[in-house]
């Protein structure tokens, strides 16, 4: 089998692909024949070797993706041959509250990731996906959406009526805003693009801030909110966006903080407006299989459509990666066997 | 000014108009000139006597109304002339968790009601009506809506996905079921009537069970979940319902327990079932000022209709009260000046 | 190995010991040599077979021991050889919320249990034991224990200065007491013996209602808490209690239903009372490892003693089971080898 | 009557003594002949003009203090003449969730505060005082004692075996030691002075940090914890401690951001480390008559006595104030009528 692989060194010039034999179930575990994977900006931090100092290469990156299961190994019960299933970005994280230990089982680094033809997991790291998604819509999921997921509903509580701000329009963004559309609440997307604006608008954005021509956008949500501040803000900005984000957050509302890559640290972060909002920060990471699950029953039953903004063949994942560093997209970016 | 007053004993042969003078406001009071008012079975329960044995008459009936504000006594700052407003089931419960003493300060009985040409309440009691309601729609709101948002949302936290089953097609029923499909829930509706069931579903009710032709609903709720059960159940039978509705629930499900007319007990209530589901039955009993606030903003957002079923005369109360009693209605019934 | 097994039919008469070799681990497995077992109403239920009808024979009964490592199977990594541990009894339910496939993983009906020699079980279902606690104390925990846990700590929330009722002084009954100790709460203690009653004191109990001299015992706690009810009561009588618990229960107030045995149903359970005081009723079924593992670091740091009533050797287990089924004991009652 | 006014500008030297006529309460409102009160280093902020711009004087500082009421306005209840009451710090927050409109309520800033003979307030900011405190202990409650349960039980909902951090030995700082110990977690006290270390061993701490000697306490946490982290920590340093809270911290586990006065920003808040512990970063604001009522009864059933430093008559309250300044002290400072 084909698979892309960092090694001799990181970054995109050391992503080569490999040939070896399709792998061989252990006991408990399955071979995934992989149909599509979804890229995310932690997949070029990993392959440019800054997002773990500690990496060991070689290693097979991507951590989104989505296939058919064509082998089973002994005391396996849970899928059955064809099933179609995505891989869970941690994979021991299974429900209830993490755990140190489960950090260390995260796909793409340091285990494995998609970026192959044939993968090898535990039945355990697997969900099944909804059958109405196309492969690509499907591949897209594990990260992204079940972050957002998260931030808005599991951890977020939001609900209808709530005023929501989403930052930016990237992966986990328009997964933020679907979800909190789904949950019944008025959604403000804030971008530097009023094309970008206008797609969001598309998925159902009721009022849209372009912060480069409003930079104080959080006094422009306070004026959309009659003073009253979002119930929710979906932060990720980090180092740029969080003062910014408690001014804009209603007394008792609530923070979610994503976007692990979103640079560094935040530059003199104001402890008293915090305080005087009685505000309370969440940090988000990804999240459990029992998130992925009943996430998976909220898209069957809306029928919701991942956003997709490219299609690449596994040959050009390397021209796809190039393409999501680029950061003109708007949706998720895909790469299909 | 004209109010119905229970006097003189129990019963609907002892609700009659009385003349008396127009109130005057005292410190923190208002004064609402009353547009209309909405009918609820407790009503009936209050006028036939055996709602609450100790009350004394004369007391004006009906626990919810809406009215244009006319008067504002001394030391008032939360509305001004001429404000919508709806009058708080349970006047002292602003926020938080209620306490015994709430419970004395409930309108319609013990407290004077809204079936009176003008109201003098605390303005602490009182909410702003959202702007896009009419006078009837509004007037359905405060037992009712509120009841059903405090099961549905505030407790029951339901989010996208969720199945939730609602009991019926009364007013409650009614407010859970289209609150429910605002959080992104799948809903299904049971009723004896299946054109009810067919106006239900016009509603957005996904899925429609006529127990009478079905008696062992739980079992339908059971196949349509693929065996994994509801995750909340809006019980509004009691004593008739509770051991069909756990045996309906999935595995850490919750039941809103409403109904506080549903009958006395429930004969015969099944333990053991309860534990092997890890049951929880949480008691509802309507709602708070915050949490009737919060279901405005999320009327507000949606612009969702109440269901009117019939709008009688002031002249007519004691008719609009009758037909209440037969039960043939589907949505409020209401009462206008 | 020898270990007790129920064959050729239910009831007492037999359960008799049986040779076999002991048991080699598979992947993920392993073998533990038990030290102590301790005994709960539930054994009795499976042996006498009524507790799960369809059950086959033979099973090795007892669902709670504590043992040493004494082999590992392939791709284990938990333990090492020599570890104390405890079986958790839903040897399935690792974290979060239970599913109903956990329930299939019970130990000691339907899976195999701690009435033996030797037991092998994945390590998953297994955890570390508090130094401190003897082998039979440890071996008291996972049922008992585990089950006030969850209902006083992860469900109930009980916090300093909250009212606490515990119902009897049996396994589960005395480790609610000591745990809402632990939290700070004011525990009242109901029993039907002045001399448990005693002995509930010295294990911190700051209020005895013996319910014999006392049937309304429910007004009891009403003027001891000055009206305001409990915050929240342990419920194991079922049928016979539920609607004293209500009774008792302060408004916004929580019960915890446990007692899976306690008879099957509660007759005529009034709904109004519990409506009228937004009562939550939690059924509690055990708990999850999570839940062991936050229990045992509670142990830990207070080195709470648990109640051990008396210990028999192992040739004696049926002669425990006969002194269980009596119901005169206080605290738990073990078996060591 | 005396009352201290800020008048004239702001500053010490503009505190001084005023004689004016004693209260008459309107509608709803007592008057209190005060007995003792206690200083915050909010009430050097607000007398030094730092605290609140806005602010406009005179003013009557020091938002804690109790007394006794002596007089009844129209339409109160909740008191009698000759009960001992304690002022809430943010009057008009009862329960529930704070709101923007509560802020402009706090007592000392922008109400009256306490340094006075006699208080005239609303009877619904107030609440009655345990008995066995001493005046002193009593005016110790309003702002430190609220803050510290909002943020261990309340929000924090500490339980028995958590590993508590608690930064330093001010006011807040000590009753968060004391109310984690009530609730039977660990708690770790961090400090620059071994004497005030030891004075918190006896208040019950478990373990002793001085940061002085060991600057990267949070490694000290992480081993003393195995590893694992804290559960939860009381961070009152803010700039200097939130990313050392936070590598303190176990994967999710909660802060307490407390502190308002301890300086304005965090130098580079460090997102990612946060993210990895999927932290929950919460801000506290002192708290709601609930908490108050709710830890009051915690207060009753523990006897718990509030440490008092030092005790001031009413004529030397400059002097108490500079005292307070200068940072010396362990518990909290009072002035006695």
């Amino acid at each position: 089998m084909k698979a892309y692989k960092i090694q001799g060194g990181f970054g995109l010039e050391h992503l080569t692909i490999v040939e070896s034999p399709i792998p061989v179930p252990g006991p408990g575990e399955v071979v995934i024949k992989v149909r599509a994977v979804s890229l995310n900006s932690r997949d070029l931090g990993v392959i440019d070797g800054f997002y773990n100092p500690d990496l060991s290469e070689p290693l097979i990156p991507v951590s989104d993706g989505v296939g058919e299961i064509i082998a089973l190994g002994e005391r396996t019960s849970r899928f059955k041959l064809g099933d179609r299933v995505s891989g869970i970005f941690t994979q021991s994280w299974l429900s209830g509250e993490p755990t140190q230990a489960n950090w260390s089982s995260t796909l793409g680094s340091p285990l494995d990731g998609f970026l192959t033809e044939y993968a090898v997991l535990s039945e355990e790291g697997l969900v099944h996906v909804p059958a109405y998604l196309t492969d690509e819509e499907a591949a897209s999921l594990p990260c992204a959406a079940v972050t957002a997921w998260q931030a808005i509903v599991e951890e977020g509580k939001v609900k209808a009526g709530d005023t929501v701000v989403v930052q930016g329009t990237g992966g986990v963004s328009l997964f933020a805003l679907q979800f909190a559309k789904l949950q019944g609440a008025n959604v403000i997307v804030t971008s530097s693009s009023d094309k970008k604006l206008e797609q969001a608008k598309l998925l159902g954005a009721d009022h849209l801030i372009n912060y480069k021509l409003t930079p104080d956008w959080d006094q422009a949500v306070l004026e959309h909110t009659q003073g009253r501040g979002a119930d929710h803000i979906v932060d990720l900005g980090g180092a740029a966006t969080l003062n910014r984000s408690i001014s804009a957050l209603r007394v008792g509302g609530q923070i979610s903080m994503v976007g692990i890559l979103s640079g560094a640290q935040v530059e003199a972060f104001h402890i008293v407006p915090a305080i005087l909002r009685k505000a309370r920060l969440q940090a988000i990471n990804v999240g459990s299989r029992e998130m992925f699950e009943s996430m998976n029953r909220a898209l069957e039953s809306s029928k919701l459509r991942p956003v997709i903004d490219r299609v690449f063949p596994f040959g050009e994942a390397v021209d796809a990666l190039r393409y999501l560093a680029k950061g003109e997209h708007f949706g998720k970016i895909c790469i299909t066997m």
